[in-house]
């Protein structure tokens, strides 16, 4: 299968990201076995006998990595980083991260600040780093409780996107992934929104529906970061759901996948848009029965109000004047607005949130 | 005083450094105090109390730096990231770093990962650091005991030299800037060697020739970093005595200071030269006796030669299939050279730098 291909355009150059049938083969088909170091997932490294047998088999250097939250912080990362040093790693390689989004930080970290940044590619294992995460050079490493309060840009020169990983994904785990392309798809437009709502229930048994949406999803965010790859205007725009999302993560201590918390998250700030202004009350029920599919399953959770409030009034974000939020506006499309310091939005949102996790 | 002005074009647009009386001032006059957060080396919050008086005065926030070899490591950095951001860091605002290389290599890193990136503004306090590191956007840091292994290019949007901190250096702290003024000058051109050749004696009596002396240097350098900042060309150059440098540092446990451990480093690497084109011969007698010039002092240690040899072999600069090293072409210039792996050049460049070391 060669479906598409796309081309991100980056200030320090073009990188692309190929559907293909075998990533393994086309990490080895790029370079000499001696100049690649594979990070591998050890979940992946023993799901898949083929791709561990192959890499074995290639004499290219490799480390498996346990791909925890804990474990993309930035105290763990020297143990990592001392291990790859230990291994003989050296300027002229590149590293090739497979695994999930976990992977993709710790070693897109890792590339950024080894000998002041080495190449790397990427095979992405997870629904939510194939149509998500991949594409847009950020790297997030927690330091202690603070969640991605540290990380660089630093994209890998390839990205090879191997649809047959998804099939050892649990259905919370694709529905972690369908949150980001849910929002990414409202970001886009309201008929983008309609069409992935139209398509939902059958994401799951359709490859080329799952496919097409994907393609569609890396399509729109291209968009969207070529037009501001730092992340200092129309990009932040990409935190819909994320800043509610976060503190829900964190609060939750992470029994809460990312993009369930997202789209718990976009719910919540639909809601508390709704009490800001009323014209977006119609696209709130436009989004909210989509979004509450999308949490079904999800696990009964405590969300500490006081964890809450601490996250979500850290998010970097934040400057010393103003709390951002991405709410929707009048046309239901989400829009980065400003909200006085003292605004009512933490202790609403969590009454809010409580509730619907109670109605899971 | 108001000297010159340097602008350096960088692939993110341009940064600029200015010959100031007052660096605190011109740091204070370019934001609100409540946008700074100030990391001074403690050594200038103690000798400098018109410093520490005028920023502790502004209300801008700022936490003392203990500038040493084993804090510019991964891990001793966690502890100060911590603080940084449990003082309220926040995006929107800068970090100011007060003090030499150590200091630079600690803030420009923090500055580089945390929120994936802020700017930063730099007031170098040493020779070194003025004559030579502040401009060229690169971060060192240390992994345990691999020096320099880990590092961002990051670079402040505004340097402010103030030459009035060279006050409180000791002679070897003066000699340890010069070694790279030396560098840089001899990496230019025959003639600009033999200008600051020249003036050597002059330099710590006569403030308007240090003063041309630095910003000749900054000069030279600018135009090498300009043409590749990355460091993956021409700009390696400047790694001239730095191979050897980085091994005598590592194996005196960093008792030599660096720019002296240069020093001895572009000696060793004209010895080496010798052995190699007998047309270097009458350079390395041209540079020889204003090197050892600059040895004046040196501390006698001892450099154990399986330390040398480890720390000389695992040079970063270094691939699967070569060893590089920068030594004089027959012009007398240093030019990156490859080497095989077998070379002598371990043992020959020990025995060389360790009878010079006696000989000091």
């Amino acid at each position: 299968m060669k479906f598409q291909e796309l081309k991100i355009k980056a200030s320090d150059g073009e990188y692309k990201l190929e559907f293909v049938d075998n990533a393994i083969e086309c990490v080895l088909a790029c370079d000499k076995p001696e100049n690649l170091f594979f990070l591998v997932d050890e979940k992946i490294w023993s799901l898949y006998p083929d791709v561990s047998n192959r890499i074995e088999k290639s004499g290219a250097e490799y480390l498996l990595i346990h791909a925890s939250e804990a474990a993309k912080s930035y105290g763990e990362i020297e143990i990592l980083l001392d291990k790859v040093l230990e291994h003989s790693f050296k300027r002229g390689q590149k590293l090739v991260a497979v695994g999930g989004g976990i992977t993709q930080d710790i070693v897109g970290f890792i590339a950024s600040i080894v000998y002041r940044g080495v190449p790397w590619i990427f095979v992405p294992t997870s629904l939510l780093s194939q149509a998500d995460s991949c594409i847009g050079s950020k790297t997030s490493i927690n330091l202690g409780r603070r969640k991605n309060a540290l990380g660089t840009f630093h994209h890998p020169e390839s990205i090879y996107l191997d649809l047959r990983f998804l099939g050892t994904l649990s259905a919370l785990e694709i529905q972690s992934g369908i949150g980001e392309m849910l929002k990414v798809h409202i970001i886009n437009s309201i008929e983008s929104f309609n069409e992935i709502a139209q398509n939902y229930e059958l994401l799951r048994s359709n490859q080329d529906i799952m496919l097409q949406t994907i393609f569609n999803s890396l399509f729109f965010k291209k968009g969207i970061i070529q037009q501001d790859e730092k992340d200092t205007n129309i990009r932040l725009v990409m935190n819909y759901g994320h800043t509610f999302g976060h503190a829900i993560e964190v609060a939750s201590q992470f029994r809460i996948p990312h993009g369930l918390a997202v789209t718990l998250g976009m719910d919540t700030a639909n809601y508390i848009s709704t009490l800001i202004n009323s014209k977006t009350v119609e696209y709130y029920d436009l989004y909210h029965p989509v979004l509450m599919a999308n949490l079904n399953g999800l696990p009964q959770v405590h969300i500490s109000k006081e964890d809450y409030f601490m996250a979500l009034l850290s998010d970097k974000k934040n400057t010393p004047t103003e709390r951002n939020f991405v709410l929707l506006n009048s046309n239901g499309l989400p829009t980065l607005q400003s909200m006085p310091v003292d605004s009512m939005i933490p202790s609403d949102s969590y009454e809010y949130l409580v509730g619907i996790l109670k109605s899971c």
